[in-house]
């Protein structure tokens, strides 16, 4: 039988710790022969890195997680406090490298009241990062970014965001508390102010809702990103699956994740049609980083996100149902979540109940 | 004695149902002289209009605006929800021709646990609406806007920033409830992604930070704007003044209306150092349009943030001040704060109060 292969990039900070977690959490499922043997490959990147070597991705990382591995997963980069000359990065630039163009986010609460999804598109937007420093005739400084959105990239996001609203009106019409009783798909854009770049984006999901007629049972809502995020705070329970450009859907993403607790909960996965790169959503936390209370939940429901992507399901179902059992028991938790836990501590409570 | 002239821009939907409250209140503060004589000038502008006529913000409008007042209130625009060629958004325009740089949302909630204003810079950023369609190589298309970020515009939102700190330090001195031991500025940026543009923004805040000594007694603390809205949701109460590029500040300050109970109930001024036009932060609401019941309380309260732009303070004061006695008494409510009152019972509740 295959052996499955994992890139880890740890990256920085907590990454080093809740990446473990997750490994150990998918070895289990292994043993107990819910997935076939694994095999892991630490791979580098990440600030720390770039200080000690001068670059944030070396071309070995790219070149392995091309060829050479089945999945990945990947920590959490630090940002520089100040402007680091040659530093960029590199989470950023492996979703450009592998085209790993969906950033997906589910967010719900144990008590099945909120269920979301963000699918923001992972390739384009501002993270072009095509930016250009000049001098006005008065010698002051102007920036300029281009933003840049294109029909194929924003028709490709919108087609998966209709089918993962078909994938989870299946898996809702099979049991589970959910507050949804049609699925839909809620477009995010700024369209009032970007008339032309929204407005390709606004009109590319359109396209994509009309491309399969199998898509015709979900419902598209048009949707202000201004009030998106209002409403998100008001109302949670009425959305579904939110497809969004790339850098509106960074901010939904975190703000969603101020809905169910805490950042260490919320997983994601930078996916394309063939490839999955886990990444929980919270940041490298330099100032819990070291001590072993960095909550590992998010980590391990982006391991099982990456396997679900590849095919299983069975597995990943089995990782999400040990971990709600762990949060709705509530004895083993870490600090953000108001327990006194240890990482590992939490990681044991998930192992044992899977 | 001089009289007063506003500018009235109901625009469309509730615009119109907003601004009579707020006119109301105003003319009583003069009747009782706490203001001078007033008079108000009707002007056209928004999508209605331009439906009609073919422009969003007809030349006299501008015009009238420059020249013939000494303040202005701006209801609301509707966006069409189909790109409408010719259709630009005026409040945009507005903010642009008569360089009112910055937008002013403060927010805050009547048992003082959350007090936090947003000083969003109102003139540049993606609103300077330079887009460009294309099409690539395959024939599909592509769309690109141009982000652009100045030090003087930076500069300047920044020592506004610093200078609202101190002032509403200053307020705290002198009695009232706050969560703040010490005034502080945050600076909202996303400089891990747009070093060039996001880094200008925060070294320019930071220079804004150390041009003045008075300043040195208001904390920095720079944020990035995903982190931003995330934290906003879980610890709102710790933040005092927030400063953010055009497009964050416009997204951010839709969420901190949440945190308050209704969009209803948030002000906001688009000003310069001379001129302050107000506008309550909801939108035209069509679906509640001409039923008499939207909220005229964001409104009422952007007159009195306009009023006390132009230096009377005292009058602005007993607005606010009659304003949080209906909310705090809670008799008097439109149906967003689940009340079942009118905007005419709203507007004569804050009358009384007066
Ligand atoms: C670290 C940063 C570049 C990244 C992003 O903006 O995409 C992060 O916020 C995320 O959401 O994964
Ligand atoms: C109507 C729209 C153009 C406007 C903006 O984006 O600035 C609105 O959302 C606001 O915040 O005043």
């Amino acid at each position: 039988t295959k052996t499955l292969r994992f890139g880890m990039l740890p990256a920085d900070g907590i990454g080093h710790e809740v990446l473990p977690p997750a490994q150990r959490v998918l070895e289990e499922l292994s043993t107990r022969k819910a997935l076939p043997k694994l095999e892991f490959i630490p791979l580098n990147a990440g600030f720390d890195y770039f200080r000690r070597s001068g670059v944030a991705l070396p071309d070995e990382t790219i070149e392995v997680m091309k060829s050479g591995v089945d999945g990945a997963m990947f920590g959490s980069v630090s940002s520089p406090s100040h402007k680091v000359t040659g530093y960029s990065s590199p989470i950023v630039a492996l979703r450009k490298h592998l085209d790993l163009y969906a950033n997906i986010r589910p967010v719900s609460t144990v008590d099945g009241k909120v269920d979301m999804v963000t699918v923001r598109e992972n390739t384009e937007c501002l993270y072009i990062k095509k930016e250009e420093l000049d001098r006005l005739p008065d010698g002051t400084k102007v920036a300029r970014a281009t933003r840049q959105i294109t029909q194929n990239a924003s028709e490709r996001i919108g087609k998966l965001a209709f089918e993962i609203a078909l994938k989870r009106d299946k898996v809702r019409q099979s049991g589970g508390s959910s507050p949804h009783s049609e699925p839909s798909v809620w477009s995010i854009h700024k369209s009032n102010v970007l008339s032309v770049t929204d407005g390709l984006f606004r009109e590319s999901i359109k396209a994509a809702h009309k491309s399969d007629e199998r898509f015709d049972k979900v419902k598209l809502v048009e949707q202000l990103v201004d009030s998106f995020v209002y409403r998100m705070f008001r109302e949670p329970q009425i959305f579904d699956v939110c497809v969004a450009p790339n850098l509106y859907g960074d901010i939904i993403s975190d703000g969603a994740a101020a809905l169910v607790g805490s950042l260490g909960v919320v997983p994601s996965i930078n996916a394309n049609d063939t490839f999955a790169m886990g990444e929980p959503v919270h940041g490298s936390a330099p100032d819990i980083a070291g001590k072993n209370i960095a909550n590992p939940i998010a980590s391990i429901r982006s391991a099982a996100l990456m396997i679900e992507h590849m095919g299983y399901s069975d597995a990943a179902a089995s990782i999400y149902k040990a971990v709600d059992e762990v949060l709705k028991e509530g004895k083993m938790l870490t600090p953000d979540l108001g327990g006194k836990s240890s990482t590992t501590d939490v990681q044991d409570a998930v192992l044992k109940a899977l």
